[in-house]
Protein backbone atom coordinates (compact mmCIF):
# COMPACT_ATOMS: atom_id res chain seq x y z
CA UNK A 1 0.00 0.00 0.00
CA UNK A 2 1.46 3.35 -1.03
CA UNK A 3 1.44 6.61 1.25
CA UNK A 4 -1.17 8.20 -0.95
CA UNK A 5 -3.34 4.45 -0.77
CA UNK A 6 -3.45 4.99 3.18
CA UNK A 7 -3.60 8.27 3.23
CA UNK A 8 -6.86 7.95 1.37
CA UNK A 9 -8.18 4.64 3.53
CA UNK A 10 -7.77 7.47 6.21
CA UNK A 11 -9.83 10.07 4.94
CA UNK A 12 -12.43 7.76 4.01
CA UNK A 13 -12.66 6.12 7.46
CA UNK A 14 -12.05 9.16 9.61
CA UNK A 15 -9.42 7.31 11.53
CA UNK A 16 -6.32 6.41 11.91
CA UNK A 17 -6.33 3.62 14.10
CA UNK A 18 -4.34 0.58 14.19
CA UNK A 19 -5.79 -2.76 16.09
CA UNK A 20 -3.60 -4.65 17.95
CA UNK A 21 -4.03 -8.94 17.21
CA UNK A 22 -2.01 -9.58 19.96
CA UNK A 23 -4.32 -12.99 20.46
CA UNK A 24 -3.23 -14.94 23.40
CA UNK A 25 -4.62 -18.30 23.58
CA UNK A 26 -4.82 -17.61 27.39
CA UNK A 27 -6.67 -14.79 27.60
CA UNK A 28 -10.04 -15.79 25.09
CA UNK A 29 -13.59 -15.07 26.15
CA UNK A 30 -14.19 -18.09 28.61
CA UNK A 31 -16.55 -19.76 25.54
CA UNK A 32 -13.54 -20.03 23.61
CA UNK A 33 -11.26 -20.97 25.41
CA UNK A 34 -10.31 -25.17 24.68
CA UNK A 35 -11.75 -24.37 21.18
CA UNK A 36 -8.73 -25.78 18.63
CA UNK A 37 -10.09 -22.96 16.33
CA UNK A 38 -10.49 -20.34 19.21
CA UNK A 39 -7.96 -17.93 18.52
CA UNK A 40 -8.95 -17.52 14.68
CA UNK A 41 -12.70 -16.78 15.36
CA UNK A 42 -11.70 -13.97 17.87
CA UNK A 43 -9.72 -12.65 15.36
CA UNK A 44 -12.23 -13.16 12.66
CA UNK A 45 -14.91 -11.98 14.89
CA UNK A 46 -12.47 -8.90 16.17
CA UNK A 47 -11.46 -8.04 12.31
CA UNK A 48 -15.28 -7.81 11.31
CA UNK A 49 -16.36 -6.08 14.41
CA UNK A 50 -13.24 -3.31 14.00
CA UNK A 51 -12.77 -3.18 10.12
CA UNK A 52 -15.05 -0.22 9.34
CA UNK A 53 -13.16 2.20 12.46
CA UNK A 54 -9.69 0.97 11.71
CA UNK A 55 -7.11 1.76 8.88
CA UNK A 56 -4.81 -1.07 10.15
CA UNK A 57 -3.90 -4.36 11.96
CA UNK A 58 -0.91 -5.43 13.27
CA UNK A 59 -0.28 -8.56 14.01
CA UNK A 60 2.19 -9.82 17.32
CA UNK A 61 4.19 -12.25 15.51
CA UNK A 62 5.01 -13.04 18.89
CA UNK A 63 1.75 -14.46 20.07
CA UNK A 64 1.62 -16.68 16.52
CA UNK A 65 5.49 -18.07 17.20
CA UNK A 66 4.52 -19.35 20.93
CA UNK A 67 1.95 -21.93 19.51
CA UNK A 68 4.44 -23.46 17.03
CA UNK A 69 3.80 -24.49 13.99
CA UNK A 70 -0.02 -24.23 14.56
CA UNK A 71 0.58 -20.82 15.36
CA UNK A 72 1.87 -19.88 11.48
CA UNK A 73 -0.90 -21.63 10.45
CA UNK A 74 -3.58 -19.16 12.06
CA UNK A 75 -1.33 -16.10 11.16
CA UNK A 76 -2.34 -17.04 7.92
CA UNK A 77 -5.48 -17.30 7.99
CA UNK A 78 -5.86 -14.43 10.05
CA UNK A 79 -4.82 -12.64 6.98
CA UNK A 80 -6.62 -14.08 5.13
CA UNK A 81 -9.52 -12.76 6.59
CA UNK A 82 -8.23 -8.95 6.06
CA UNK A 83 -9.92 -7.65 3.16
CA UNK A 84 -7.87 -6.68 0.62
CA UNK A 85 -7.08 -3.02 0.38
CA UNK A 86 -9.36 -2.30 3.38
CA UNK A 87 -6.90 -2.00 5.82
CA UNK A 88 -2.66 -1.36 5.63
CA UNK A 89 -1.19 -5.11 7.66
CA UNK A 90 1.59 -4.91 10.21
CA UNK A 91 3.69 -7.88 10.69
CA UNK A 92 4.87 -6.72 14.51
CA UNK A 93 8.07 -8.78 14.48
CA UNK A 94 10.60 -6.40 15.35
CA UNK A 95 13.68 -8.09 13.17
CA UNK A 96 16.65 -7.34 12.79
CA UNK A 97 19.77 -9.20 11.66
CA UNK A 98 22.89 -8.69 8.95
CA UNK A 99 21.95 -8.02 5.17
CA UNK A 100 21.44 -11.91 3.89
CA UNK A 101 18.93 -12.58 7.00
CA UNK A 102 17.23 -9.39 6.69
CA UNK A 103 16.85 -10.17 3.69
CA UNK A 104 14.96 -13.75 3.97
CA UNK A 105 12.84 -11.98 6.69
CA UNK A 106 11.60 -9.38 4.32
CA UNK A 107 10.62 -12.24 2.02
CA UNK A 108 9.15 -13.76 4.89
CA UNK A 109 6.66 -10.69 5.83
CA UNK A 110 6.22 -9.21 2.38
CA UNK A 111 6.15 -12.01 0.29
CA UNK A 112 5.46 -15.21 1.87
CA UNK A 113 2.66 -13.72 4.25
CA UNK A 114 1.96 -10.54 1.77
CA UNK A 115 1.73 -7.96 4.92
CA UNK A 116 2.10 -4.40 3.75
CA UNK A 117 4.73 -3.89 6.46
CA UNK A 118 7.76 -4.80 9.51
CA UNK A 119 8.31 -3.48 12.11
CA UNK A 120 12.51 -3.73 12.34
CA UNK A 121 15.00 -2.89 15.10
CA UNK A 122 17.55 -0.49 13.91
CA UNK A 123 20.54 -1.70 16.91
CA UNK A 124 22.55 -3.45 13.73
CA UNK A 125 22.76 -0.21 11.79
CA UNK A 126 22.48 0.00 8.04
CA UNK A 127 22.54 -3.58 6.48
CA UNK A 128 19.76 -5.17 9.06
CA UNK A 129 17.33 -1.86 7.34
CA UNK A 130 18.06 -1.54 3.55
CA UNK A 131 16.73 -5.19 2.65
CA UNK A 132 13.15 -4.09 3.71
CA UNK A 133 13.33 -0.98 1.60
CA UNK A 134 13.58 -2.34 -2.08
CA UNK A 135 9.82 -3.75 -2.33
CA UNK A 136 6.96 -0.77 -4.12
CA UNK A 137 4.22 -0.31 -1.46
CA UNK A 138 6.07 -2.11 1.36
CA UNK A 139 6.99 -0.33 4.94
CA UNK A 140 9.88 -0.78 7.20
CA UNK A 141 8.48 0.23 10.57
CA UNK A 142 11.62 0.85 12.47
CA UNK A 143 11.50 1.19 16.55
CA UNK A 144 12.70 5.35 16.90
CA UNK A 145 11.67 5.76 20.84
CA UNK A 146 9.81 3.02 22.27
CA UNK A 147 6.77 3.38 24.81
CA UNK A 148 8.09 0.81 27.63
CA UNK A 149 10.03 1.03 31.08
CA UNK A 150 13.01 0.15 29.28
CA UNK A 151 13.50 2.81 26.37
CA UNK A 152 15.46 4.67 29.04
CA UNK A 153 18.12 1.86 28.94
CA UNK A 154 19.85 2.00 25.61
CA UNK A 155 17.09 4.61 23.30
CA UNK A 156 17.59 7.26 25.68
CA UNK A 157 21.38 8.01 26.72
CA UNK A 158 22.49 10.76 25.48
CA UNK A 159 25.81 10.59 22.64
CA UNK A 160 28.86 12.97 22.87
CA UNK A 161 27.27 15.16 20.07
CA UNK A 162 24.12 15.73 22.30
CA UNK A 163 21.49 13.72 20.74
CA UNK A 164 19.88 10.77 21.90
CA UNK A 165 20.50 7.30 20.80
CA UNK A 166 17.25 7.44 19.37
CA UNK A 167 17.35 10.38 17.48
CA UNK A 168 20.35 9.25 16.04
CA UNK A 169 19.06 5.97 15.27
CA UNK A 170 16.10 7.97 13.74
CA UNK A 171 18.04 10.12 12.18
CA UNK A 172 20.38 7.17 10.35
CA UNK A 173 17.27 5.00 9.47
CA UNK A 174 16.00 8.65 7.96
CA UNK A 175 19.15 8.61 5.49
CA UNK A 176 18.61 5.45 3.79
CA UNK A 177 14.80 4.87 3.45
CA UNK A 178 12.58 7.79 2.70
CA UNK A 179 8.78 8.63 3.73
CA UNK A 180 7.30 6.36 1.13
CA UNK A 181 8.84 3.19 2.75
CA UNK A 182 10.12 4.07 6.58
CA UNK A 183 7.79 4.56 9.12
CA UNK A 184 9.10 4.88 12.90
CA UNK A 185 7.62 3.43 16.08
CA UNK A 186 7.29 6.33 18.66
CA UNK A 187 5.54 5.39 21.98
CA UNK A 188 2.49 7.76 23.04
CA UNK A 189 4.17 7.46 26.64
CA UNK A 190 7.23 10.18 25.45
CA UNK A 191 5.53 13.34 24.71
CA UNK A 192 8.55 15.34 26.00
CA UNK A 193 10.38 14.20 22.96
CA UNK A 194 7.75 14.74 20.13
CA UNK A 195 9.12 17.64 18.70
CA UNK A 196 13.01 16.50 18.86
CA UNK A 197 11.15 13.61 16.90
CA UNK A 198 9.55 15.43 14.09
CA UNK A 199 12.77 17.72 13.64
CA UNK A 200 14.56 14.52 12.47
CA UNK A 201 11.39 12.98 11.01
CA UNK A 202 9.47 15.43 9.47
CA UNK A 203 7.15 13.88 7.43
CA UNK A 204 7.61 10.20 8.39
CA UNK A 205 4.63 8.40 9.28
CA UNK A 206 5.37 7.12 12.92
CA UNK A 207 3.42 4.13 14.60
CA UNK A 208 2.50 4.85 17.50
CA UNK A 209 1.94 2.51 20.66
CA UNK A 210 0.92 3.36 24.26
CA UNK A 211 -2.30 4.80 23.88
CA UNK A 212 -4.73 3.26 26.51
CA UNK A 213 -3.05 0.98 29.11
CA UNK A 214 0.03 2.19 28.59
CA UNK A 215 -0.71 5.60 29.72
CA UNK A 216 -0.41 7.36 26.73
CA UNK A 217 -2.92 9.91 25.27
CA UNK A 218 -4.36 11.06 21.89
CA UNK A 219 -4.99 14.45 22.75
CA UNK A 220 -0.65 14.55 23.01
CA UNK A 221 -0.48 13.45 19.49
CA UNK A 222 -1.76 16.48 17.67
CA UNK A 223 1.77 18.36 17.81
CA UNK A 224 3.31 15.17 15.63
CA UNK A 225 0.32 15.27 12.58
CA UNK A 226 1.24 15.91 9.02
CA UNK A 227 -0.66 17.37 6.44
CA UNK A 228 -1.50 13.69 5.09
CA UNK A 229 -1.76 13.10 9.07
CA UNK A 230 1.39 11.06 9.07
CA UNK A 231 0.52 8.65 12.13
CA UNK A 232 -1.17 5.29 13.06
CA UNK A 233 -1.66 4.82 16.76
CA UNK A 234 -2.10 1.28 17.72
CA UNK A 235 -4.39 -0.47 20.64
CA UNK A 236 -3.85 -4.25 21.81
CA UNK A 237 -4.97 -4.92 24.69
CA UNK A 238 -8.17 -2.18 25.37
CA UNK A 239 -9.87 -2.62 22.11
CA UNK A 240 -9.29 -7.02 21.73
CA UNK A 241 -9.85 -7.28 25.44
CA UNK A 242 -12.36 -4.90 26.38
CA UNK A 243 -14.67 -7.92 27.48
CA UNK A 244 -13.95 -10.94 28.41
CA UNK A 245 -17.52 -12.77 27.55
CA UNK A 246 -19.91 -13.77 24.55
CA UNK A 247 -20.21 -10.29 23.72
CA UNK A 248 -16.30 -9.75 23.17
CA UNK A 249 -16.58 -8.73 19.92
CA UNK A 250 -19.60 -5.89 20.22
CA UNK A 251 -17.41 -4.52 23.17
CA UNK A 252 -13.99 -4.06 20.83
CA UNK A 253 -16.09 -2.56 18.19
CA UNK A 254 -18.05 0.02 20.78
CA UNK A 255 -14.21 0.65 22.05
CA UNK A 256 -12.41 0.98 18.47
CA UNK A 257 -15.53 3.47 17.54
CA UNK A 258 -15.05 5.28 20.42
CA UNK A 259 -11.67 5.80 19.51
CA UNK A 260 -12.49 6.61 15.49
CA UNK A 261 -14.65 9.69 16.78
CA UNK A 262 -11.86 10.95 19.02
CA UNK A 263 -9.20 10.50 15.76
CA UNK A 264 -12.01 11.98 13.38
CA UNK A 265 -12.24 15.34 15.71
CA UNK A 266 -8.63 15.65 15.14
CA UNK A 267 -8.47 15.59 11.46
CA UNK B 1 22.18 -26.46 29.32
CA UNK B 2 23.84 -24.93 32.33
CA UNK B 3 27.90 -23.43 31.95
CA UNK B 4 29.10 -26.42 33.64
CA UNK B 5 27.94 -28.54 31.10
CA UNK B 6 28.88 -26.23 28.31
CA UNK B 7 32.39 -26.02 29.60
CA UNK B 8 32.38 -29.92 30.30
CA UNK B 9 31.07 -30.48 26.64
CA UNK B 10 33.89 -27.74 25.23
CA UNK B 11 36.34 -30.37 26.83
CA UNK B 12 34.71 -33.65 26.02
CA UNK B 13 35.29 -32.63 22.32
CA UNK B 14 38.18 -29.54 22.46
CA UNK B 15 36.09 -27.20 20.34
CA UNK B 16 34.08 -23.92 20.81
CA UNK B 17 32.61 -24.24 17.68
CA UNK B 18 29.16 -23.43 16.74
CA UNK B 19 27.90 -24.46 13.43
CA UNK B 20 25.23 -22.03 11.68
CA UNK B 21 22.57 -23.81 10.18
CA UNK B 22 21.33 -20.89 7.64
CA UNK B 23 19.79 -23.03 5.32
CA UNK B 24 18.65 -21.54 2.19
CA UNK B 25 16.56 -24.05 0.33
CA UNK B 26 18.12 -22.04 -3.11
CA UNK B 27 21.64 -22.55 -1.84
CA UNK B 28 21.27 -26.58 -1.85
CA UNK B 29 23.76 -28.90 -3.43
CA UNK B 30 22.08 -29.16 -7.05
CA UNK B 31 20.89 -32.93 -6.42
CA UNK B 32 18.65 -31.37 -4.04
CA UNK B 33 17.06 -28.41 -5.33
CA UNK B 34 13.46 -29.08 -5.59
CA UNK B 35 13.04 -31.73 -3.88
CA UNK B 36 10.52 -31.22 -1.15
CA UNK B 37 12.57 -32.49 2.04
CA UNK B 38 15.67 -30.80 0.47
CA UNK B 39 16.03 -28.18 3.62
CA UNK B 40 15.81 -31.13 5.75
CA UNK B 41 17.99 -34.03 4.08
CA UNK B 42 20.53 -31.19 3.61
CA UNK B 43 20.42 -30.50 7.42
CA UNK B 44 20.66 -33.86 8.67
CA UNK B 45 23.63 -34.56 6.82
CA UNK B 46 25.30 -31.26 8.16
CA UNK B 47 24.05 -32.31 11.49
CA UNK B 48 25.84 -36.30 11.20
CA UNK B 49 28.88 -34.88 9.28
CA UNK B 50 29.31 -32.25 11.77
CA UNK B 51 28.40 -33.65 15.29
CA UNK B 52 31.90 -34.86 16.52
CA UNK B 53 33.27 -31.54 16.05
CA UNK B 54 30.99 -29.01 17.11
CA UNK B 55 29.54 -28.29 20.76
CA UNK B 56 26.45 -25.71 19.26
CA UNK B 57 24.21 -25.64 16.83
CA UNK B 58 22.75 -21.72 15.84
CA UNK B 59 19.26 -21.88 13.78
CA UNK B 60 18.96 -18.70 11.68
CA UNK B 61 14.99 -18.38 12.51
CA UNK B 62 14.80 -16.07 9.51
CA UNK B 63 15.77 -18.89 6.63
CA UNK B 64 12.57 -21.07 8.26
CA UNK B 65 10.53 -18.50 8.76
CA UNK B 66 10.78 -17.34 5.06
CA UNK B 67 9.35 -20.64 3.95
CA UNK B 68 6.29 -20.03 5.70
CA UNK B 69 4.23 -23.02 7.90
CA UNK B 70 6.35 -25.28 5.97
CA UNK B 71 9.75 -23.68 7.10
CA UNK B 72 8.24 -24.14 11.25
CA UNK B 73 7.61 -27.85 10.45
CA UNK B 74 11.30 -28.13 9.00
CA UNK B 75 12.90 -26.23 12.04
CA UNK B 76 10.86 -28.53 14.47
CA UNK B 77 11.96 -31.38 12.67
CA UNK B 78 15.92 -30.65 12.48
CA UNK B 79 15.38 -29.67 16.10
CA UNK B 80 14.74 -33.28 16.81
CA UNK B 81 17.14 -34.60 14.84
CA UNK B 82 19.83 -32.72 17.85
CA UNK B 83 21.21 -35.56 19.93
CA UNK B 84 19.62 -34.25 23.55
CA UNK B 85 22.69 -32.88 25.42
CA UNK B 86 25.17 -33.22 22.78
CA UNK B 87 24.84 -29.65 21.66
CA UNK B 88 23.69 -26.20 22.87
CA UNK B 89 20.82 -25.02 20.74
CA UNK B 90 20.59 -21.73 19.81
CA UNK B 91 17.72 -20.45 18.53
CA UNK B 92 19.36 -17.29 16.35
CA UNK B 93 16.51 -14.61 16.28
CA UNK B 94 17.08 -11.30 17.63
CA UNK B 95 14.08 -10.94 19.29
CA UNK B 96 13.37 -8.00 21.42
CA UNK B 97 9.92 -6.65 22.23
CA UNK B 98 8.19 -5.31 25.44
CA UNK B 99 7.45 -7.34 28.65
CA UNK B 100 4.54 -9.13 27.36
CA UNK B 101 5.84 -10.06 24.14
CA UNK B 102 9.05 -11.12 25.01
CA UNK B 103 7.66 -13.16 27.54
CA UNK B 104 5.81 -15.40 24.04
CA UNK B 105 9.02 -15.17 22.35
CA UNK B 106 10.53 -17.11 25.41
CA UNK B 107 7.79 -19.74 25.39
CA UNK B 108 8.22 -20.32 21.68
CA UNK B 109 12.24 -21.12 21.64
CA UNK B 110 12.25 -22.20 25.57
CA UNK B 111 9.51 -24.73 25.15
CA UNK B 112 7.71 -24.65 22.37
CA UNK B 113 10.73 -25.44 20.72
CA UNK B 114 12.77 -26.60 23.23
CA UNK B 115 16.24 -24.64 22.43
CA UNK B 116 18.78 -23.79 25.15
CA UNK B 117 19.20 -20.25 24.05
CA UNK B 118 17.31 -17.27 21.96
CA UNK B 119 19.88 -14.49 20.74
CA UNK B 120 17.87 -11.04 21.74
CA UNK B 121 18.10 -7.47 20.49
CA UNK B 122 18.65 -5.00 23.61
CA UNK B 123 17.55 -1.33 21.77
CA UNK B 124 14.32 -1.49 23.97
CA UNK B 125 16.08 -1.88 27.83
CA UNK B 126 15.44 -4.15 30.81
CA UNK B 127 11.68 -5.21 29.78
CA UNK B 128 12.77 -6.66 26.56
CA UNK B 129 16.01 -8.85 28.09
CA UNK B 130 14.35 -9.79 31.53
CA UNK B 131 11.47 -12.80 30.03
CA UNK B 132 14.70 -14.65 28.93
CA UNK B 133 16.46 -14.84 32.10
CA UNK B 134 13.86 -16.96 34.33
CA UNK B 135 14.33 -20.93 33.12
CA UNK B 136 16.61 -22.64 34.62
CA UNK B 137 19.22 -24.03 31.93
CA UNK B 138 18.54 -21.69 28.95
CA UNK B 139 20.27 -18.37 27.68
CA UNK B 140 19.83 -15.09 26.54
CA UNK B 141 22.26 -14.22 24.25
CA UNK B 142 22.08 -10.08 23.77
CA UNK B 143 23.92 -8.57 20.54
CA UNK B 144 26.60 -6.56 21.68
CA UNK B 145 28.76 -5.46 19.28
CA UNK B 146 27.98 -7.27 15.84
CA UNK B 147 30.06 -8.73 13.11
CA UNK B 148 28.77 -6.22 10.36
CA UNK B 149 29.41 -3.07 8.59
CA UNK B 150 25.80 -1.08 9.85
CA UNK B 151 27.38 -1.95 13.52
CA UNK B 152 28.97 1.68 13.08
CA UNK B 153 25.47 3.52 13.14
CA UNK B 154 24.13 2.89 16.48
CA UNK B 155 26.81 0.50 18.17
CA UNK B 156 29.78 2.42 17.44
CA UNK B 157 28.64 5.97 18.51
CA UNK B 158 29.91 7.36 21.60
CA UNK B 159 28.12 8.31 24.34
CA UNK B 160 28.69 11.64 26.63
CA UNK B 161 30.28 9.25 29.70
CA UNK B 162 33.08 8.23 26.87
CA UNK B 163 31.33 4.97 26.63
CA UNK B 164 29.85 3.66 23.24
CA UNK B 165 26.47 2.52 22.93
CA UNK B 166 27.35 -1.22 23.02
CA UNK B 167 29.60 -0.78 25.85
CA UNK B 168 26.65 0.91 27.83
CA UNK B 169 24.71 -2.25 26.38
CA UNK B 170 26.30 -5.25 27.23
CA UNK B 171 26.77 -3.27 30.92
CA UNK B 172 22.96 -2.81 31.18
CA UNK B 173 22.16 -5.98 30.29
CA UNK B 174 24.88 -7.84 32.60
CA UNK B 175 23.04 -5.94 35.84
CA UNK B 176 20.14 -7.74 34.57
CA UNK B 177 21.22 -11.31 33.89
CA UNK B 178 24.36 -13.01 35.47
CA UNK B 179 27.31 -15.18 33.24
CA UNK B 180 24.67 -18.06 34.32
CA UNK B 181 22.21 -17.05 32.07
CA UNK B 182 23.27 -14.38 29.77
CA UNK B 183 25.92 -14.45 26.86
CA UNK B 184 26.46 -11.86 24.19
CA UNK B 185 27.50 -11.93 20.98
CA UNK B 186 30.79 -9.70 19.77
CA UNK B 187 31.69 -9.78 16.28
CA UNK B 188 35.15 -11.19 15.03
CA UNK B 189 35.54 -8.49 13.25
CA UNK B 190 35.67 -5.99 16.04
CA UNK B 191 38.91 -7.38 17.59
CA UNK B 192 40.28 -3.81 18.45
CA UNK B 193 37.50 -3.69 20.81
CA UNK B 194 37.75 -6.89 22.44
CA UNK B 195 39.44 -5.57 25.77
CA UNK B 196 36.73 -3.06 26.50
CA UNK B 197 34.16 -6.17 26.27
CA UNK B 198 36.14 -8.20 28.86
CA UNK B 199 36.26 -4.90 30.90
CA UNK B 200 32.05 -5.03 30.97
CA UNK B 201 31.46 -8.41 30.85
CA UNK B 202 34.60 -10.48 32.29
CA UNK B 203 33.36 -14.12 32.49
CA UNK B 204 30.06 -13.67 30.41
CA UNK B 205 30.01 -16.33 27.40
CA UNK B 206 30.15 -14.54 24.05
CA UNK B 207 28.71 -16.00 20.57
CA UNK B 208 31.48 -15.19 18.23
CA UNK B 209 30.27 -14.89 14.35
CA UNK B 210 32.42 -12.97 11.62
CA UNK B 211 35.06 -15.77 11.42
CA UNK B 212 35.79 -16.99 7.74
CA UNK B 213 33.61 -15.26 5.38
CA UNK B 214 33.46 -12.15 7.18
CA UNK B 215 37.31 -11.63 7.75
CA UNK B 216 37.57 -12.41 11.33
CA UNK B 217 40.50 -14.72 12.86
CA UNK B 218 40.53 -17.35 14.99
CA UNK B 219 44.05 -16.20 16.58
CA UNK B 220 42.63 -13.04 17.66
CA UNK B 221 40.23 -14.03 20.29
CA UNK B 222 42.46 -15.48 22.59
CA UNK B 223 42.11 -12.73 24.66
CA UNK B 224 38.42 -13.17 25.08
CA UNK B 225 39.30 -16.83 26.63
CA UNK B 226 38.08 -17.24 29.97
CA UNK B 227 39.44 -20.32 32.46
CA UNK B 228 36.60 -22.30 31.20
CA UNK B 229 36.88 -20.99 28.09
CA UNK B 230 33.72 -18.55 27.66
CA UNK B 231 33.24 -18.19 23.74
CA UNK B 232 31.70 -20.34 21.29
CA UNK B 233 32.52 -19.51 17.53
CA UNK B 234 30.06 -19.55 15.38
CA UNK B 235 30.49 -20.59 11.07
CA UNK B 236 27.84 -20.75 9.03
CA UNK B 237 28.62 -20.57 5.33
CA UNK B 238 31.93 -21.33 5.48
CA UNK B 239 30.63 -24.99 6.54
CA UNK B 240 27.60 -25.69 5.44
CA UNK B 241 28.01 -24.31 1.16
CA UNK B 242 31.70 -25.95 1.70
CA UNK B 243 30.75 -27.72 -1.27
CA UNK B 244 27.75 -27.51 -3.93
CA UNK B 245 28.38 -31.09 -4.80
CA UNK B 246 26.67 -34.87 -3.42
CA UNK B 247 29.88 -34.27 -1.81
CA UNK B 248 28.95 -31.49 0.63
CA UNK B 249 28.60 -33.38 3.76
CA UNK B 250 32.01 -34.47 3.59
CA UNK B 251 33.01 -31.34 2.96
CA UNK B 252 31.58 -29.63 5.70
CA UNK B 253 32.92 -32.09 8.03
CA UNK B 254 36.43 -31.28 6.88
CA UNK B 255 35.86 -27.95 7.40
CA UNK B 256 34.58 -28.44 10.84
CA UNK B 257 37.33 -30.35 11.60
CA UNK B 258 39.86 -28.00 10.35
CA UNK B 259 38.50 -25.21 12.99
CA UNK B 260 37.81 -28.61 15.78
CA UNK B 261 41.49 -28.62 15.53
CA UNK B 262 42.81 -25.01 15.58
CA UNK B 263 40.56 -24.79 18.58
CA UNK B 264 42.06 -27.57 20.22
CA UNK B 265 45.80 -26.26 19.84
CA UNK B 266 44.24 -22.97 21.35
CA UNK B 267 42.52 -24.82 24.68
Amino acid sequence: MTRSELHALIRAKQSFLCVGLDTDPNKLPDHLVGDPQGVLKFNKAIIEATLPYTVSYKLNIAFYEAMGVEGWQILEQTLALIPEGEAFIIADAKRGDIGNTAAQYAKAFYHTFGCDAVTVNPYMGEDSLTPFLNDQGKWAIALGLTSNKGAQDIELLELKNGQYVFEAAIARMAELGSDENLMFVVGATQPAFFERIREVAPRHFLLIPGVGAQGGQLKDLQTLLTDDIGVLVNSSRMIIYASQSEDFASAARDEAARLQQDMAAML
